[in-house]
């Protein structure tokens, strides 16, 4: 009987499969007898089918029985080894050749997302095969979380391990162990992973990308909002696009002067799963001062009237790093100017410092065709992101003037609005040292 | 015949071996017939009987004709599937039981370094075996470097990746993809291995670690060397311990006010091998102001006069970071204070700022109990370490102050000394930019 969570877990999950590298047949005193099949793959795609009574196939329904009747149609024997004769196993659809079940594990491959395995499976099945009691056990396998990212041509899958590889950054992976799978969910707008990892606290995986971890998230969230916050006197109106997380708003109700936080996330789902594994996080919508509007930022801003905020965030888009997000993000950046007071500032995430095609000149010159007011490029470290940092655009409308790298409106750390403590990576000094470059950046 | 390098590869370089996951069996019109083998294992430890011409054994012999009679007496082959009979590979030594060829692995696994997968090979032979010609052919496996390192009692293994895990970070891991195996060593000091990576060119791992990839090495070696030597007036007398890569030299190169240069190394192999794979980071060899000395860093200290030097670069020591590590360097660091002048400095790689037992007021703490100038905490981005940054202690000892966040001896860029071009990191606003801290790094 099912005795943890293991098939409860795909069940949850569709599109997802659990492998169990052996099966073994034991005697009645718990000695393994014998190795009875190679890889079992537990198949969730079957899950509309559940409830189906139709019990055809009564050799089948042996096994079920012992194993798990939702599962049934889905059970599948890689190639036995000669220890147990096959006819023990018969009762389990098994494949009639190991290309077949290759077939099917490629075609798995071939999907994002597509199997996941799980740690605390430990089930065990009593049952009759040809009028003789034998005990299947699965042995605990590593837990296996895969992205199938895709680099170079490989796909990487490490047992036990979430791999983090991007597609914009060749010949390079992050690998978190994980701990326990929290939540996995697909909503109209993108793919969300939870995992409880063993060294980075929860993490959180947007469309195959690790978007942050509990370790480190406050070096992004902070330096994403002070840095425009803390550099105009008296920000008192600020829109967020994006962030449904939460982070950001918990940041800005450290700001004192603020009294209207507009924020419009086109996902609930992420809002409502920051809300359940993340409250540190999720609690900046404890700030009165928030007003959530689901829906597309693009057109918020559309409707927004004409320099209605001082300050604009975004952190629902990509890093505006390579020459045609720029050109895509151009509209973009003209309604977030429409929609600032002259002399507002925008902040948005930027490439890295590290990534072989960006350029901060670039960068600067593709904003100040929108922006005139102050244009300059920041950084920060966070070690979650591939290369070890994220940079940050800091642009300024027409109007008083701006000068982003030494602010004149400092963070009072003593005052926390809805967070629970003070700032953890912002201060005075790291606000200045996060515009200075190394020499490679100036070079054009 | 072997077409390629892979023996003559895992003949390069002792105690490694090689992984060939399937062994075909195919008639004589190249189509495949059967799997022969589910792994062969060609091992290099037996090097030293290559020219054993003892053929006592004439049906192995068959079999090394067409592989390699290098490897004749290491041939091993784990369990054959049903259809191939163990009687047509025979002439091979086999195992007498998966058992046994596990334990072979297992006890590979347990040596450092110890596999070496390669990438190149594509073997085939033909030979008679029972009056039968039957042609063997290995696939060529993916390339994987196996680094062996284990953190949370998991052991990565990635086919075509260097895994980068260390036990001071659990639950994390970096890898890099490997394009070439470029050097493997072993001296009587430290494991030495060089790779081709694709997106980081040429990395260099010492025991296990990774060292340095040429994409990000000059921001470490750059803001280790000038970090010291621009906090001070006119150095003239310099002492590098460890460095032997020589991208240390080539930083010092720039300083025209130095006078003497002193570096002591202890192993030759580090040497050698930068000299012929890193050009343009031995090329610090080439300053005529350099004395090198063979040997071991502290005994090159006590014997070093008092007062002799007005700056020491440390750059052979595990990060300054634990309590333990802390205690064991109290004595190299008295060593280094002896040999510095009034007012002299020492840099020094510390332990990264989101290393989770790491305390910069401890590391500080505990460097003024020997330095009685100044003592600071600095850091830079390096995305090849993992938390993608490196950490350094800069100490001064008793005499004229240093101000180490305030430079007073800017770099002239345009003197390159040794070095092909100007510095790629280092300017004064990042030398300031280093010492300040993210607010976390405060706390006690």
């Amino acid at each position: 009987m099912a005795r943890e969570s293991g098939l409860d877990c795909i069940a949850k999950f569709p599109n997802t499969s659990l492998q169990v590298k052996e099966l073994f047949v034991d005697d009645d005193n718990n000695k393994k007898v014998g190795s009875a099949a190679k890889t079992i793959i537990l198949s969730s795609q079957s899950l509309p089918e559940m409830d189906d009574n139709d019990n055809d196939d009564d050799d089948q329904q042996g096994v079920n029985r012992g194993v798990s009747l939702q599962f049934r149609d889905r059970i599948m024997v890689l190639p036995m080894d000669a220890q147990v004769s096959p006819s023990r196993l018969k009762s389990c659809r098994s494949s009639d050749s190991a290309e077949k079940s290759e077939d099917f594990m490629a075609t798995k491959n071939a999907e994002s997302f597509s199997r996941l395995h799980v740690k605390e499976i430990a089930l065990e099945s009593e049952q009759a095969v040809n009028g003789e009691l034998i005990k299947l056990q699965y042995s605990p396998p590593s837990p296996t979380i895969e992205n199938h990212g895709v680099s170079n041509g490989v796909a990487l899958k490490v047992p036990g391990w979430y791999v983090d590889i991007e597609d914009d950054w060749p010949g390079e992976a992050h690998l978190y162990k994980v701990e326990k799978v929290l939540f996995r969910g697909k909503s109209k707008y993108q793919d969300l992973f939870v995992f409880q990892s063993s060294g980075h606290g929860k993490v959180v995986v947007l469309n195959g990308d690790v978007q942050l971890t509990e370790k480190d998230e406050f070096a992004y969230q902070e330096m994403l909002t002070h840095l425009p916050l803390c550099s105009i006197p008296n920000p008192k109106k600020v829109l967020l696009i994006g962030g449904g997380d939460g982070g950001i708003l918990r940041e800005i109700s450290r700001h004192a002067s603020v009294e209207h936080i507009d924020i419009c996330e086109i996902d609930t789902m992420v809002i409502d799963m920051y809300r359940q594994f993340f409250p540190e996080i999720a609690v900046g919508y404890q700030d009165p001062r928030v007003n959530l509007h689901i829906g597309d930022g693009i057109e918020f801003l559309k409707s927004a009237p004409q320099g209605d905020y001082d300050t604009v965030i975004l952190d629902a888009f990509q890093c505006m790093g390579s020459e045609a997000e720029q050109l895509a993000g151009g509209s973009l950046l003209e309604l977030v100017a429409r929609a600032l007071q002259p002399g507002g500032v925008m902040a948005s995430q930027a490439q890295c410092l590290w990534h072989k095609e960006f350029s901060v000149a670039d960068a600067i010159a593709s904003c100040r065709r929108t922006f005139k007011g102050s244009v300059s490029y920041a950084w920060s470290p966070v070690p979650a992101y591939i290369g070890g940092m994220v940079g940050f655009m800091l642009c300024s409308t027409e109007g008083p003037a701006v000068d982003f790298k030494h602010p004149i409106n400092p963070l009072n750390p003593k005052h926390y609005g809805v967070a629970r403590g003070p700032p953890k990576f912002y201060n005075s000094e790291v606000h200045t040292a996060a515009f200075c470059l190394p020499s490679f950046a100036y070079e054009v």
